[in-house]
């Protein structure tokens, strides 16, 4: 397969690892956002959140929470943004799930994860609510 | 503990509830930047990621996997945006602990998870991966 992050777990493409374990991989974004931008992989290669396992999944996020921590005691940052995209029109970009952890600084000048929050239609949320309620077995 | 979070998975505070488990509540954004946009917190109150559990974030996760399918199966979105802010300086508004699912539809304007890449200076990436190894015990 034609994957550029299944070629960073397999070393056929280099990268800066910062962690690794029998499922997870992770690296320096080499377009950061900011100062610590880390991606972190399953090393199965799956597109995204409706493909990967439900242990792999867990494997990855156990391995953010602990970067997470290694970053805010390395670099300090003021806050820490975790984002995963899932598809084009949620501008995911590599179709190889990642996490991104996005140290965040006040005055960084990000635009990421930031929005007015604006009330919504409590009709519509009701009914969207009781399909998904449904689904999960209620 | 004055928390709208730990007020509404108390029922003190009304909320359209979508799951729940032993260590997890989720229920809908009522400022939704789209349909289905869903908030996953822990029960056991936590400000953020370097304050939650590992069992936690884990449960929290993993229920955040299970909505997401529940979403895609239900609502069918072109993208799903996975974000969990951590900090003011990461637009954190309520300090507990919260993962945004946010389903996407190509067109629909939101500006959040999108950004230019842009290729970073690899000497400070280099720098910044070492100290962050280090402290991920490598």
């Amino acid at each position: 397969m034609d994957c550029i992050f299944c070629k960073i777990v397999n070393s056929e493409i280099p990268s800066t690892k910062v962690y690794e374990d029998d499922r997870v991989f992770a690296f320096m974004d080499i377009n950061p956002l900011s100062d610590g931008h880390i991606l972190v992989v399953p090393k199965a290669h799956a597109a995204d959140i409706h493909e990967i396992t439900e242990a792999d999944f867990a494997a990855v996020t156990a391995a953010t929470h602990k970067l997470a921590a290694a970053v805010k005691k390395t670099l300090d940052p003021e806050g820490i943004n975790l984002m995963q995209l899932n598809g084009k029109a949620a501008n995911q970009i590599v179709p190889h799930l990642h996490v991104h952890i996005v140290p965040r600084w006040s005055g960084d000048g990000l635009t990421i994860c930031k929005w007015e929050p604006m009330a919504g239609d409590m009709e519509k949320i009701n009914e969207v609510a009781k399909k998904i309620r449904s689904e999960m077995g209620d």
